[in-house]
């Protein structure tokens, strides 16, 4: 069997992460944005915001739409489109928390199956996610990860306007 | 020579993230916190806060101790107290958007300077940062780069409410 340029990288002694600890370092940031969900106000999800941004539910909808459509794309290697991301998700709509919630637990089962599918090959292959953005399906997850970081510290501003303090940030058990 | 667990682990055919691949995303998204500095009109940096928060000004000293005092604590394995960090830090004081972004600038160089000091091995040391977070060094490294991340995301919406559009999130570099 030939050796190729990415078998190389991936036997390199030097790498530092494996996929089961990406894995752990994500679902870590989930239960932290989990608890985050449930600190919000029912009424405040879906219509409170700040600076004109959007109502954190809607941008969770975005996070879940994210790690939902991203792991069948990785998975199969069939991407939706942008356009088909933002307009017509399987899984909205989404209009409660308890909806939210729920919705939550099931992408996080799914990341849970999806994940042993992906070989260390894979997670190193160049792609266009969802069409559009190029980049190693390892860096693809980290911006799934990175992107939900960000939203959710926007909502830690939107809470704290509201007096609520959020969950710590180290709290991801 | 012993084989430990420690180097079973990092010679494991599945790791996916080598530490130049590491390095590249913690300065990517240093690259983009530098633009949100930027961004800043100089009166608001170290004034103007959301919901009785911090300034953003304050919480990139608390970025930059965090990398600066991190990394000599990673290089050395002598780690300053958490106490010294907020309150002695050799980086501080830092009072105008200038010296934020020289600072920052410092920074950046010393992180890229300490890096191939840093062993495979030594990634996957599991260490007490700065006395107190017991993990592996990867992990605490992923604990200042989210850490970053959160916190310019909190700012995103300080420049929303003055009216400012903040740099676009997937713009590192």
């Amino acid at each position: 069997m030939e050796t190729t340029s990415i078998d190389q990288e991936i036997n390199a002694s030097e790498q530092i992460i494996s996929p089961e600890a990406l894995l752990t370092h994500w679902q870590g940031h989930r239960k932290l944005t989990r608890k985050v969900i449930e600190a919000f106000p029912e009424d405040k999800l879906f219509s409170y915001a700040v600076g004109g941004m959007r109502p954190f539910g809607e941008m969770l909808i975005e996070i879940m739409d994210m790690a939902n459509d991203g792991m069948d794309g990785i998975v199969t290697g069939k991407w939706k489109a942008i356009h088909d991301l933002d307009h017509a998700s399987g899984l909205s709509p989404v209009k409660t928390k308890d909806q939210a919630l729920q919705l939550w637990d099931q992408v996080t089962e799914q990341i849970n199956q999806a994940w042993p599918q992906i070989s260390p090959q894979r997670f190193l292959q160049v792609e266009a996610a969802f069409g559009a953005y190029e980049g190693r399906i390892v860096d693809t997850i980290f911006y799934f990860i990175d992107n939900e970081i960000h939203h959710r510290a926007q909502s830690y501003v939107y809470l704290r306007t509201l007096g609520i303090e959020p969950p710590a940030f180290w709290d991801r058990y």
